[in-house]
């Protein structure tokens, strides 16, 4: 059982003239912000509004690469080779770094977006390249990754800093895997509901499927979301449920990767 | 009069399936490389691999920004704020940063690209938010300016560390800036003149004009270039005639500017 | 005096997953919109969502070409040889032609966008390498021009189908060039005051400037806005004003340029 | 048994200050070209030089669109909507066709371009969706298609003008896909017995696969390859060979597919 917990939320997804997500609300909910890094979204001006946001606000800064797809938002999955993986994550995160660092903060966490982050929890060798290039830049990065799939694989094979990540909004199978979308229940749209769920998730350090069993996990973050009509009803409500319930909310402070013997 | 100088290129211009340059060739001949970031040429991968080579040859990491333009490669003028023109050499600074440090390298020095370049050296305001974006991210970096033009005001206001360059194969008016390329004898193809005058140069730590006049410079590194037919060769000649004239070939160490009063 | 006039808007300014405008509701004022065609804004799939939108509304389908900026948003002046702005335009007006055609619509006209056409508007040759790019696509396209300005002077020049525009929110000085945005009552934010201004403008047949002085024009549409709290305020004010005192809203006809003896 | 054939070869892969491929001299060979559009490759300068070459060399214009992805060269498989497929193929073709217009021809065929071709070659339902679009802006397009591929089924039920493809360097396997690039024999490499093959699959009407069956197929065009070493000489070998046994030349006509019954 934990008391603590971080939430995090993606950040900095507007581009050039057109706004997204409602950042500045977000942040006085959240302990953690994944920043978008000019590939599927955000630019240079962006970021450097973003980073000085999140600083204002003592929020943890971590890099949030993703496919070089900015139409389709990073949501359309590519088939690169791990080589590119690895670089296109190098690359994001240098960015990142600098952004950050000229705002006054340092990135301490990472997070992939979208398709990339699919596939990396479907593919632990997708996962690893990923991972590898963050490292390569910074050893002491903390990864961040979806609890129970081929992302928390990675993290451990590799030895590295990570955390556990839950969904706020979203029903799971009792493989951990996520409940399809196009089922009923899937997706929670219920602030109350969501609040009551994820207190109950963090106590028992445990994802709770659908049906009821308790699958240990790492709880170590929940991810709320930005867009959509209530999602910051569901951030706000999963914050005060917490809260009330005794959870502290704090930043993650990263476990240590086991070093696979393979 | 100095008796080392540095000799810089382009490096990394490449992008996705195209190549551009003869990196390879140039790595025997230069001590520092400019490396492109993304914007205007390169792209992930190509950087991953230029940054390699360049720690292989034991070169002169820098990060060498430019427009985001690569149709263009970055060589048509763009307005852009001061905001925008700091954010983006930040950016892109970041990015060369982490892939230099993936390669086990490091950035030691920045210079701008093309219109960049050539708008920052008419315009000491432009070059300043270029270079503070640079020193924002790293307060330590040396800034490649051209010698005697508004590049050099900014970096002398700005108090940062920084060397003067001078071209190979571009001739200078009386006022040290270069003699139109429309006219007559602009651009020497001349392997042989071209190390002729480098060796005069560096010895006289000046810029020697067409008319004969030497303007006291900072001679600290001499940029040649990489593409063009007699590109290499004068390339070889300047490198042979300095070290032939007793002229040590290494990395500059970089100056530090005065703070300026106002 | 002229008692028809057309009303013109952008559309279709969004871009992947960024919504920008509120084309619906505009779709209901306007008798021509001025397409993005995914150099500024736009890509494809918003493209062909709005070319289905203009053509059920029985609006008027115009390309509206702009500066491969999409960061920008295409409002950054860019320096461009005249091939590169031909090209530019034909490659934009084509697209529009095919997205237009698919779904059941025709390009009638072409409208530069943001820098491109305030640049053209101070420099004739500019305007009219753009415009001979349209031409080359399509003899008959009625080009839309800011009256009295170099946009003018080139159709003219070209002898083509043209169209003159006025500005629903705009003062204007005695030299029919805009006030400054920076100086006070330049940008008209009362929704009545535009619409009787237009009244009286199209009933002159001539520009009215902030003196009072009447400057005749090419009115043969006005230039309404999609963003801001009070566009779509205003634009309902301008309608309802001009067709209270009997002006018919329609597509504007063309009119034939001068041949210029030159 | 046929006596004619076409000669087919992608071109105008430069993009900005890049240079790929030696048009100028396949076009001394080839019949018809397949002009990239600027997603994968090329932009609006190189394809209105390209169109020119084409127009000047009494060439047949086919668009060659691709993947929004110019890093990749269009050889990254992306996971698109049906919608999008549509939509990018038809603002491809819209802008060839301007392009070839401005230049005085006229795009008479669409390939599709690397990944997307491939995946096509798969999946009639994704072929389809591309070749809705571009009927949907010219219903007379021929479209080129791998022979006795997902591309061919999917022309024969759409009933559009077609022509089939094969490849000059490349074996085949008994249920005519192509041998894996990683076997031996797969490439070939030899330029005579490039022209000897060609010959005999043309004259044979069918493709002839490494073990030596003959498969009935659409023999309209050979593709060939206008980069790698040997690349030029294979497309003179097989222009030769097929000539010298009585072949003639020239652009295909088109097939009409068999308008499908489902």
């Amino acid at each position: 059982m934990s008391d603590t917990v971080d939430l995090n939320a993606d950040m900095g997804e507007s581009f050039g003239p057109w706004v997204m997500g409602q950042d500045a609300e977000l942040l006085e909910v959240i302990t953690s912000a994944n920043v978008a890094c000019g590939f599927h979204a955000s630019d240079p001006d962006v970021m450097a509004r973003t980073m000085r946001l999140a600083v204002d606000h003592g929020t943890g800064i971590g890099a949030h690469p993703g496919f070089p797809d900015l139409q389709g938002f990073g949501r359309r999955r590519m088939d690169l080779t791990r080589d590119s993986l690895r670089n296109l994550v190098m690359y994001q995160l240098g960015a990142a770094r600098a952004m950050a660092a000229a705002a006054g903060g340092t990135v301490r966490h990472l997070k992939l977006h979208g398709a990339l982050a699919n596939m990396a929890s479907e593919d632990a060798e997708m996962a690893r390249a990923c991972y590898e290039g963050a490292l390569a830049v910074d050893p002491e990065i903390i990864v961040m990754v979806l609890a129970a799939t081929a992302q928390q694989e990675a993290v451990e094979a590799l030895g590295c800093r990570w955390a556990g990540e839950i969904f706020a909004d979203r029903a799971y199978n009792d493989d951990a895997t996520l409940v399809d979308r196009s089922l009923p229940g899937a997706v929670i749209h219920d602030p109350e509901l969501a609040g009551k769920r994820m207190v109950e998730m963090v106590k028992a350090g445990a994802i709770i499927t659908e049906s009821g069993q308790h699958i240990p996990a790492a709880v170590d973050t929940i991810c709320l979301h930005g867009d959509g009509k209530t999602a910051l009803e569901i951030a706000r409500s999963v914050r005060d449920a917490l809260t009330g319930a005794g959870v502290a909310l704090k930043r993650f402070a990263g476990r240590q990767g086991r070093i696979s013997s393979t």
